[in-house]
């Protein structure tokens, strides 16, 4: 793509934030903030968010069923559950008196979907032959977080994968809940984040007295803190971690980038989810869910990945492979050989962001290739001849190579 | 994909509903209604939903960029432009004491966003060298409409497209205006409604006080009335119609999925959004806006097409282009062969159901096909023997053909 058509600009005056992903996402011209908590994503931003959410979509496409459900639902389903107290829900009504007066209700605006999911799917599948079964959406979720954190961290309006499960036994829930924990490992080591992101054992909240299970990410910046268990080889988040364990054991600071809920019959006995069994019996259904929180993985991976000069994405979730540059942006032969490398790549499959703006000088643009965090920058200038300047982000090494080699490099 | 994955059901005795798009999405397990104007995508709703946003942003990313703004945005937006006592404004606030005490703050749900985008893009392109550009969204809209009409037609949540352009002049507006218009015909082309949509001229409401341009479907649940006027030679939504032309011609009842608004510099004077020009001077942007129903689109597709036994979906957003029923499905060798036959399809790219239930008569498969619409049936049988039973949903001709030519009778 052109670099005209990302229309937003790098902003490197920018001023500077409490965490790095919200200085460097918004210096890279990745994110807007509409207000604390809520962002715009913009063109490069919006294509890593599709990418994350894209992978995450893959995997769960193997273990179950891409629904989408509404944002905003009746207060009546929180109420069954007896929810209505939860201190992070939001409600939605008429803005005015106007609004107000030709509909008075209020309505909740989800922070979750239990209560959703579940009498969506008691109108139909009733009967053992019908467990288990599962489905999934990815979607807007609404949070109101007292102090949401700067970036995209913690917020008031964030992006979620959301997985049910829905089961005739524990025994069985168990089995497809130790699958997920799997299929989450996976998903984050297509993340990038694999090797930092840890299994903590977590409590339950209002859900589950047994232990949950969090997947936690090391970061700096991260708001939960997670202790190591030497005895128990386990992780443990400070919400359940002994006092012998904390006074013993370094505090390992993490943000939760995914958690997995063991439901039990919480929310199929709130509403009467019963399946006939086969014997003709009446039970109520065993539930799990599962989430990942996608902007913020998206946050999390730059609080992971950056330098002094910008931010370093992995392959999987990058915007581009190629940043290429060329300079100056007004020598015609120059662009010529630059067109032509840019159309070959382009031709063989490569995402290319090109560097072509004409006002713009050499060493900006290569400073916007490092703050926006490509995997390759390539530089066709008068001084390469024929030739291609190539860089990985991850490296200081320069290398002069064939234009026709370029695609070699980048695919390898 | 094997119907057991789409792991929700027909329901061919649900009620019926004031419009058939409510009565067929429901009955054919592709929407589920959470409340009045609220719903769920189920598997297969989610996937024509997909089909019908995956066209429009093609077509949008030929004339702008795509970002995502948040649904929750400041108050203050809105007090800017004096648009805060619009009648299907929602706000939204804490849920309960705790909440609201916690975070005292309300917000308003965006049922558009002239009022997030502008002050965004104020923020960095303020020279004539960087007008004209646009940017679009594929996003979840709320509306606190008095009386949401039941099915998909009007929504108090529902999934839009927005497009907003910028430009140095009305002159420069005008041409990209003419030019989404175009975009906007094959748009509606491809999603198979080009024939039956019209363009009829509207008022502005808050916005301008020129004409804007309505792209309406001929629809008999539709909502909206458009009168033909002969010596104009054009189409007046009624709220703009001369009483001698509501007289003298005929109602044409229409649903409208997409509108164009001129701007003009509205939205650009309350923000204040300048842009210096090639004489220094500052002068404020012009503006337009474009919007597309993407899930009205999905309700009147289903209300222009189908028949006694079902939808009948387009190509182009089908879930599916084959529905395939072995029958009876516990026969292992009519099975083995229907397998074959899938898995065959699936290799050459071609999307098929297949309904391999084994408790489910051959009957209630055929029933099914229809009911759910996709434009291909193809039913493997005993009957059949080593040959395919092919009908298209559009026609009553059954064929017999080699299960080989199965794939060039479905490609063409």
């Amino acid at each position: 793509m052109r670099i005209d058509q990302i229309i937003t600009r790098t902003n490197k005056e920018a001023k500077e934030f409490d965490t790095i992903n919200a200085t460097l996402l918004q210096k890279a011209g990745f994110i807007d903030q509409t207000m604390a908590g809520v962002y715009s994503y913009l063109p490069l931003g919006l294509r890593v968010l599709t990418r994350i959410e894209n992978i995450i979509r893959e995997e769960m496409d193997k273990v179950g069923s891409e629904i989408l459900m509404p944002a905003m639902v009746p207060r009546e389903l929180w109420e069954k559950t007896d929810r209505m107290e939860t201190d992070i829900l939001f409600e939605v009504r008429g803005a005015n008196d106007k609004s107000r007066k030709k509909n008075k209700a209020s309505y909740i605006l989800s922070p979750t979907h239990e209560e959703v999911i579940t009498p969506l799917f008691m109108k139909q599948r009733m009967s053992y032959k019908d467990l288990p079964f599962a489905a999934y959406q990815i979607q807007t979720k609404f949070r109101n977080e007292e102090r949401p954190k700067s970036g995209l961290l913690r917020g008031r309006e964030f992006r979620m994968k959301d997985l049910y499960s829905f089961h005739a036994s524990d025994e069985d829930r168990r089995e497809y809940y130790d699958r997920i924990k799997d299929v989450y490992v996976k998903i984050f080591d297509r993340l990038g984040i694999g090797e930092d992101t840890i299994v903590a054992l977590a409590g339950g909240g209002d859900f589950t007295d047994e232990f949950t299970h969090e997947f936690d990410t090391r970061c700096e910046s991260g708001e939960d803190i997670v202790y190591w268990d030497e005895r128990e080889q386990a992780y443990y988040n400070a919400e359940v971690a002994s006092d012998e364990l904390k006074d013993g054991s370094e505090e390992i600071k993490v943000s939760e980038v995914g958690n997995i809920f063991p439901l039990g019959t919480k929310f199929s006995e709130a509403f009467g989810y019963m399946f006939t069994d086969q014997s003709g019996e009446r039970k109520p259904v065993h539930m799990a869910s599962y989430g990942i929180g996608s902007s913020r993985v998206m946050g999390v991976i730059v609080e992971k990945f950056n330098d002094d000069g910008g931010i370093i994405w992995p392959k999987s979730v990058a915007p581009f492979q190629v940043y290429l540059a060329v300079m100056p942006g007004d020598n015609k032969a120059v662009i010529e050989r630059a067109d032509k490398i840019y159309e070959d790549l382009l031709g063989a499959g490569i995402e290319v962001l090109y560097d072509d703006r004409a006002g713009v000088s050499g060493g900006m643009k290569l400073k916007d290739a490092d703050l926006t965090g490509m995997p390759w920058r390539a530089v066709v200038s008068e001084k390469t001849g024929s030739k291609v300047e190539i860089k990985a982000r991850t490296s200081e090494e320069i290398r002069l190579i064939k234009g026709s080699d370029l695609l070699k490099v980048v695919k390898a």
